[in-house]
């Protein structure tokens, strides 16, 4: 059988990582052509070792020196956004999984896009701040976009052989992450420790605190909105801490239906790469029987304010989201590196939001300068505070 | 709009009153020729003015000739089992509504779809004593069969857009009906006035018994197996007493999608009627924050043994499920009757299943055959013993 060329965007992270076991998996199905990493060196080194790609890209390049040394020629380094953007448009590629974390994943998904690549999208970031330009793009280019989220994945399961005119609400699920039950008060003092003990998921640091804040569930509804083209308050979350039902689709008749599954990547990760086809995979099933008991309520909106203002975002439009998300982006940095509190990270984001004029016609160039003014502004009103 | 000429076989029933409320909504969609009762004239009359059809069936000739001297020659009036018939094939009609109740179902949803007439099927009996022959057919007239059921509808809509190949297993629900908690004990003394009170559903009194013993979900394994072409060891079943979800389907990547809703069967109804589309309807929708626990458990085969008996039936295949129904519907009858006592039910139908030398090859004339031998052979034990 004829092996897809796939580069990977992102490869030693958690997504990354679950997308090489699943390759690997299917053996005769990809060719891992490309590979890029931030700065985990040793891992790269072991995944150049067993997939030996054409080329590989890393952050710095005094770190491609070094892989340079034990690739002995076989294997392209790259480094630096030029090195991601050579990786992602490689003219062998036909398949990019953009696991980029944040703003970084932005243009080179759209360059992969542009070059006509398929796109397996785990970084939800390239949809929230360019979904406009990006969507115009896959549908210029007729490449396809394939979410990896688990709750994205889940809906297009559900909207597959369904009439997208009969879908009338997106249900998303959230677990609630770790301060599900916390009062204010608790949330006021929640530490960084706390807040990356996930309930149900193991992922990177800041996409669990981006589950803590709920940010993550607004930031998927803004990509829900970019995916399927439904409105905002066509799209619902619904906290439901066990992470069974992955998402909803209502439709027009009022049928509800639900993908479920064990919480683990690797199930959507193996969708998008196949799509529409679903191997067989050894991965855990539901236990059906063992459920029990799935729980349900509504978010709450006061203690969780990250969630509302990504609605606020979106309604907003144009460049609001790309501000919402770089000032996300550095209020959880400041909080991972202990700087701020948690409920802090809602106040920074709040303070951006109003600061912003918000630009309804713009290209990539204005995204690219307004998260970099955004995380100026915020980084340089927390120094003047602290 | 043209309008599709639609035949209900047991229009007075549960099903019947529903289908015609989900018609008169979609006004111009359908127009109804033809309509079958049992002994509810009264509520025929009200049916034969409102909707006007070319036909109606009624079961005495006595009743036919009631019903005659209120349509002034507009309505044709037939009687019996031929009446039946004459109506299912009516030339004019291109679909079929099959919600008679019981054996009665079988031929004239037989005689329809060799007619090529579509069929909406809420008769389970049709497929559990006739699946072979009734699938044959569906195949060489090429006709469609939807299933109104509301968990194999579930099913229909969870499979739309996959690769049937892809399925691994079906997981139908079950409320567990109103003894699901009754021990061995109660369940010895159980009345049937307390067996009429379903927990969920509203329906008519033998679907309503059949529920209680969990026969009810039985049958819905042998209509599964025949609907969706998997064998008994995939397809399960589960207990789920809010009857929120409808019923599951798990895939070969483990990936499990479930359709959900308010129990409510004009939505399967309508679903059946005008499948693949969903239109918009006024059903009750599902409040998803308001769900807040579903529970699910194992069925418990010793308590409920008509479930094991319908795999049973199953497995053994050929005119066994014959057996298994026809014993059903009159030890059912005969506990409405306050003959038997609730156990009494499996304890009849695993003697003629005990008794019976199953066919593997059999006609639809064999089938009506074992039915009435079966039905004999009940009564006259029953009759030996009281």
């Amino acid at each position: 059988m004829r092996q897809k060329p796939i580069v990977i965007l992102g490869s030693t992270g958690s997504i990354g990582r679950s997308t090489l076991e699943v390759i690997e998996h299917h053996g005769d199905r990809f060719r891992v052509i490309g590979l890029s990493a931030g700065r985990n060196i040793d891992l790269l080194r072991e995944q150049i070792a067993r997939f030996r790609p054409l080329a590989v890209a890393v952050q710095r390049e005094e770190d491609a020196h070094a892989v340079r040394t034990f690739t002995n020629g076989q294997t392209k380094v790259l480094s630096g956004e030029d090195g991601l953007i050579e990786l992602a448009t490689h003219p062998e590629a036909e398949i990019v999984m953009s696991a980029l974390v944040g703003f970084a994943g932005l243009v080179p998904t759209y360059r992969a896009i542009l070059a006509g690549k398929d796109i397996a999208l785990a970084n939800k970031e390239t949809l929230v701040i360019g979904g406009e330009l990006i969507m115009q793009a896959v549908h210029d280019m007729g490449v396809r976009l394939l979410p990896v989220d688990s709750e994205h994945s889940a809906i297009l399961q559900c909207l597959q052989g369904e009439n997208p005119a009969s879908v009338e609400r997106l249900l998303l699920t959230a677990s609630g992450g770790p301060f599900r039950t916390a009062t204010a008060d608790q949330l006021a003092a929640a530490t960084c420790d706390e807040a990356l003990k996930h309930p149900t998921w193991s992922m990177g640091s800041k996409i669990t605190i981006d589950s803590a804040t709920l940010m993550n569930k607004g930031l998927e509804v803004i990509e829900a909105h970019w995916l399927f083209g439904l409105p905002p308050e066509r799209i619902a979350v619904v906290i439901h801490p066990q992470s069974i039902i992955h998402s909803m689709v209502e439709f027009a008749d009022g049928s509800v239906k639900a993908q479920l599954g064990v919480p683990d990547m690797k199930l959507p990760i193996q969708y998008a790469l196949f799509f529409p086809e679903r191997p067989r995979a050894p991965f855990k099933r539901l236990d059906i029987a063992a459920l029990r008991q799935m729980t349900f309520h509504e978010p709450d909106g006061d203690r969780f304010r990250c969630l509302p203002l990504a609605y606020r975002a979106l309604k907003i439009g144009g460049t609001a989201p790309a501000v919402l998300n770089a000032a996300n982006e550095v209020a959880v940095q400041l909080f991972l590196d202990r700087r701020i509190s948690f409920p802090a990270i809602a106040d920074i984001i709040e303070d951006e939001l109003d600061a912003h004029a918000p630009m309804s016609s713009h290209t990539m160039v204005d995204l690219v300068r307004i998260d970099r003014a955004t995380r100026e502004s915020v980084l340089q009103q927390f120094s003047a505070v602290s």
